[in-house]
């Protein structure tokens, strides 16, 4: 199946796949070439399933006014026109699940994947050339769709094998938030003190594990969220992944400051924000010590607040965008659920799919 | 004139002059105290004159049809109505010039500043309490007003003493963008690449200067913007503040990429955006090694944009909020251009206002 264009000149990037507008990059064109070829440096995927992402799924679902046949054709439709699952309305996209069929002949020798491997992508949907056949069945509570098609991963994309231990739809939700504890491994040292907002999330969870493993005996992890009754919050507390829990809504940062001088007397050395609502900047700030380190995980998080919030109460704090990539992150995301069962308990518990 | 109301409790952020809603903060407040004491942890100073944010000025300016009087009672309504500069529209504020009146009674024995010193205000008066008296001008292309008033420092409130060898509107010009010179002190090592973007605008050129400060002989400094032949871009060439200069557009991805293999074979080991519009995340990252650094310096940043961007070309980068404040980021500014004359003169060229 491999046909290499000899005439096209391959960009790592994809640029050689944008169709319009000229001069594009794959995300931010209108339409892509969905060729189902692997060129020298792709990856060529039959495509099983889509994670479409929650903000574009919505979008489509009302829409198509909540009928399943017409959200199947609107996405096939968003699909044929522009050669990838790229919302137009949201700008959002998601990711897929699939079976190599085929690696480009310049990139065998220097990867691993072979024709046969399960795949998840690590890039958005908003880049990736994409066709789809069929459409076979739709989860409109979940927002993936089984589909017969074909994907392809540039030479710049990322994508994780997927483990055989792991079922596949808790995997999907590890590796959706693989940048947290990945960045949180990387930003802890023993004897900090770290603050989670948003602890007792996806993201949260797996941020306030790899945080207490990372500060060790010396440090402490403070895990803060609006209500101590979640399920996600009683399980950092009963495994002792959080040393102190603070029943806080980090929206609100008169409240957070009040809690600070208990839970935080001498601040945080490095605060995570997981929190997926707008407006916790100014907290995040608040909960860090002078010189200290705020890293943003959350998409809702906004540039100007958190760079005049800092300069408004006259912080020298290091804030970090967090990067949804780093090296080796869907493999220490993954590993995180392994080394803790309670973990992975809870993640089977609300993100694994009861078999149909 | 030093009035400490025992029944207050004094907060360092301000809240205690927060009317109302009650429980917000002084920037989220709708309308401040602006009463004109000095209370323990405060600073009274007499407003010689404010300069409003330029997003806000021109708002203003188009709701008054460009008529000087009625800009006047517009800032002066405002004001009145919310105890502070903050122009509900735009969201956004200022700062003010003025000479000290009085120091809290707490702060007295804290900090050097003290009766008569004169000083620029470096938090946004969207969170200072102001009262004006009388708009005595109004400098209708620059959006400076000349007042006579009063406005509050908090304790966490920053300032700086404004020098005696620097005029005020240049230096106004420097501390605007301080944190940009200081960040780059901090970032940069010697022997390091380091790429600027907007490379011959206010923050770019400190930027430029401090960056081939540290880098040193064994360093490289590249400066891009969208043409070689602005009076900033000449400077950087002329006086070697850049070691090799690159005429692209941040804009446009493709354009920056094509420019790198000359400009920067081995990549950025920092990258420094200080453009002022739009959609310049990408190049940023692009510029950059892996594990390197880029500083986002300007306000016009998307976060989503720099998070996704750098997730798409699968580019390990750590990504900083450019922080308007870092500890002795207005020395370090002003510094620079008494360090550098060639760079003095293009400010004051380019900034001081000519004597009325």
């Amino acid at each position: 199946m491999t046909v290499v264009d000899p005439a096209a000149k391959l960009c790592r990037l994809g640029t050689h796949r944008v169709l319009e507008p000229a001069g594009a990059l794959p995300q931010t064109a209108w339409k892509l070439d969905a060729t189902a070829v692997a060129y020298a440096n792709e990856i060529l995927c039959d495509v099983e399933a889509l994670n479409v992402d929650s903000a574009s799924f919505r979008q489509i679902v009302e829409a198509c006014a909540g009928d399943e046949a017409r959200v199947r054709a609107h996405v096939q439709s968003i699909v044929r026109e522009r050669g990838k699952q790229h919302n137009p309305v949201t700008g959002s996209g998601g990711m897929f699940l699939g079976r190599v069929r085929a690696v480009g002949s310049a990139l065998r020798e220097r990867i691993a994947l072979r024709e046969g491997d399960r795949i998840a992508s690590l890039v958005s949907l908003t880049l990736t050339p994409l066709q789809i056949e069929e459409v076979t069945r739709v989860d409109m509570a979940g927002g993936r769709l089984w589909v017969r098609g074909t994907a392809v991963l540039f030479e710049s994309g990322l994508y994780a094998v997927l483990p055989d231990d792991i079922p596949d739809d808790v995997a999907l939700a590890v590796l959706d938030v693989a940048g947290a504890p990945a960045q949180v491994r990387r930003l802890v040292r023993p004897g900090q003190t770290v603050a989670v907002l948003g602890a007792d999330g996806k993201s949260g969870i797996l941020a306030c594990a790899q945080a207490r493993e990372r500060a060790g005996p010396g440090g402490r992890v403070v895990g803060i969220a609006p209500s101590a009754e979640t399920a996600g919050a009683r399980l950092l507390v009963k495994h002792g992944y959080v040393d102190t829990f603070v029943a806080a809504d980090a929206r609100e940062a008169l409240g957070v400051l009040a809690a600070i001088p208990d839970a935080l007397p001498q601040l945080a050395d490095v605060t995570i924000n997981c929190v997926n609502v707008p407006g916790t900047e100014l907290s995040s700030i608040l909960c860090t010590r002078d010189e200290g380190t705020v890293y943003f995980f959350s998409m809702s998080t906004s540039f100007t607040a958190a760079a005049l919030g800092a300069e408004g109460v006259g912080k020298d704090v290091t804030m970090i965008v967090g990067n949804g990539y780093s090296k080796g992150h869907a493999a220490i995301a993954l590993q995180t659920l392994r080394d803790h069962p309670p973990i992975r308990e809870h993640f089977i518990a609300r993100y694994g799919t009861p078999a149909r």
